[in-house]
């Protein structure tokens, strides 16, 4: 099952090459109250997937509330997550090698999960532009990324049910600006600019995940490939980043966890390489299909 | 005006010595709806702040929906934030010099603000255990802080105007599992454990708040005085604050600064000093009054 967030917020499902209104169906077609956003079926609905899945089924058979995927501008998966987006550093041991030259300090494979948080507001739509933010910055990065959606919360999640906690993943470009980054130490700052968290276009259920060493995530800066990696190169693999986090700490459903980038920043480049107005940055992970979003100015 | 959070979760205005349960003495005064928490207050209802205490005067006066302050047991001002608390490292000079020894690394006073934030799981209310945490940390230290609660959101908020975007203040106990803040290096995990954020007994609305210098912060550990600062002490001040972190990106009304902590800590002193079950953490505020936590098992 694969599940976008429509223009106007509500719940679609990709059917083939369509998109199926979940609220116009239910409405249309006469069917129960659904949950009306991407959100509230992750956090709340789960035991109606299938009647959701059901219910799309049917009415991309009848033609019943139906767009083109391809006519569809989707919103981020979630356009407003309930608390900041949890990321994690240094999680791939080429992207550890390229940043140990630079500013950002720590050297060697980190002993344990580096963890930071990016800002709600910094959510962006696929298709819009990332705001260059050049009053602040000289140095904004792409970090392209898989991140994992919790469909069930918990605390003290051993590794070996921490699959089970996922409903489903997404892409996500952890857009950071370096020289904020370096300069007020801890990265939230640098990486919580409005704009710098482009997500989606979908989200991926559990149930349609490929094995992780085909679950590849790659980075295009106008055109040329800078990024590649699968989620089976991860230094701390998901159920180790959940269990790690839940120890002592309550995860929520919603939460969002993006699994850290592979080698191919921008600042790992000599000279180094940061993006510019006018770029074009995608985002492409399997199954997921391409974020595309320009630089704007 | 004083606020804080009833034991439903209602807003509750502190009158002297008597607390108004807003709700009930809307609903037995026949007057209009009112916001039905603070969090509700603080987001969308300033116009109405007039209005509430309006109704709570009068409850008050009339001995309608009034109870003793001392038989109150609020909640966290804010129980559950929309989103991470945001916090500042380092922002008091004494506190710079204590912590430059040890392992947390960075010396030097700040250049920028060190911003990192606390999950919004971490809240605590007054007078519950923070739990110890035994099995993940044996570091685990207090930070007495004044956090300020943000009444109306905005991006590139002028220093000048900054004041105005604050509602109001609460006292706050960054409790730090200091051997997981160095660990994973970014500090959020360890700032970030269930129960590690104490926070209230009351909100004080800006409107009377006191003379920055006379905006005490202490910190009683087992009735001993561990840590004493003031609001004029901050290096970066909380126009500052509200500046740099506005900057590019967008706050949000609700919005919680943890403004950062004097001095004193446990991890400051040779040897240091951490928490132990059975220790009782006081934070006092000038205007808020105690905050106080007994360490838990």
């Amino acid at each position: 099952m694969i599940f976008l967030t429509l223009e106007n917020g509500g719940l679609g499902v990709v059917c083939g090459e369509q998109v199926v209104d979940v609220a116009e169906a239910s409405r249309t077609m006469g069917g129960e109250r659904l949950p009306a956003t991407l959100l509230e079926l992750v956090e709340h609905c789960q035991g109606l997937l299938e009647r959701v899945h059901g219910l799309a089924v049917e009415a991309a058979a009848r033609g019943v509330a139906v767009r083109p995927l391809s006519e569809v501008e989707p919103q981020a998966p979630i356009p407003e997550p309930r608390r900041n987006i949890i990321c994690v550093g240094k999680n791939y041991r080429e992207h550890v090698n390229e940043v140990k030259a630079t500013a950002l300090g720590g050297s060697g494979l980190p002993e344990a999960p580096i963890f930071f948080t990016k800002a709600t507001t910094a959510v962006l739509a696929p298709g819009r532009p990332i705001p260059a933010h050049r009053e602040l910055t000289a140095r904004l990065d792409h970090e392209a990324e898989v991140a994992i959606i919790l469909g069930r919360g918990g605390r003290n999640i051993a590794p070996e049910s921490a699959w089970e906690h996922v409903f489903g993943y997404t892409a996500i470009n952890d857009v950071s600006a370096r020289d904020l980054q370096a300069g007020h130490r801890q990265w939230f700052r640098g990486k919580s600019l409005d704009g710098t968290a482009p997500m989606g276009p979908v989200m991926v259920h559990r149930s349609a995940m490929p094995p992780l060493d085909e679950l590849q995530v790659t980075c295009r800066v106008n055109g040329e490939e800078r990024q590649r990696g699968n989620l089976a190169q991860l230094i701390f693999d998901v159920p180790t980043l959940i269990a790690t986090l839940s120890a002592g700490m309550t995860l929520l459903p919603g939460d969002i966890i993006a699994t850290g980038t592979p080698s191919g920043v921008g600042a790992g480049f000599d000279p180094p390489r940061f993006l510019a107005p006018g770029d074009l940055v995608e985002v492409e992970v399997t199954g997921v299909g391409v974020l595309a979003n320009p630089v704007g100015d």
